[in-house]
């Protein structure tokens, strides 16, 4: 377990107001940025799992608003020094950062509160052809915590 | 209370899963993507009010992932037709749209839910130069709701 070459960990101010408070998510000039394609929200119930999916093209930039998430990636780039390596990150309020997904990253999920919910902020656009996706227990992706 | 120029809501796609929804968000190639500058949240607490806030340039892309958020809007663009008008609109999971202000129009918004928050994908980045805050109650904007 150790750090995938490429994935990035951000921490994300909170300005606390008495109304109520500010999360910052991502801003055009931070290094992660990789361009606008896209935001949407992701939720994910409690106890289950979304993944294995990785991207060709897609820069992914995930933020937790809502609950807590634990996240696996697994790199499957042959070219990479952390090739086969897995790093796991689990993102809520309380840990509140940016995770930074680059091409070629499995990624997989699992809601851990009542309500779970990312907001990917993704450098393209929504196309299926670029991504590919693989059941939780597969040949060559063998993760413990998420073999239920 | 009318429709503002400039001010659109615009029905987004929940797509249903076992795992969890996909909530759409903005994509770079709709009619009211203007740019982008920052996304970040903003939560507002049960019976809460934050405004009267407007902007000179930033163009607000808005979603509301959780809770249930009031919107008051005032038209303050001498130029506009609809100069001087007030649009409210209340979003939500359950009336999931996007609104999008344009410069000129002051936005207070009210939490209606146990837990509200609002997703803003702004056209520019935080600038306070850019933008001029009145309190709730105050010369010229008088909004019964709000008087609290």
């Amino acid at each position: 377990m150790g750090t995938i070459e490429g994935v990035l960990l951000t921490p994300l101010k909170i300005i606390e107001g008495s109304s109520g408070n500010v999360w910052h998510g991502l801003k055009n000039d931070e290094s992660s940025f990789a361009g606008f394609g896209e935001a949407y929200f992701s939720g994910v119930l409690q106890h289950a799992v979304k993944g294995w999916k990785r991207h060709r093209v897609m820069i992914l930039n995930i933020v937790v608003p809502v609950g807590v998430i634990h996240f696996v990636l697994f790199d499957g780039r042959e070219n990479s020094i952390s090739y086969g390596q897995f790093q796991e990150i689990i993102l809520s309020q309380q840990n509140y950062q940016r995770l930074t997904v680059p091409p070629g990253v499995w990624m997989a999920f699992k809601g851990m509160d009542d309500q779970n919910l990312l907001l990917n902020i993704a450098s393209i656009k929504h196309d299926p052809s670029e991504a590919e996706n693989l059941p939780l227990v597969n040949e060559f992706i063998h993760y413990k915590p998420f073999l239920v």
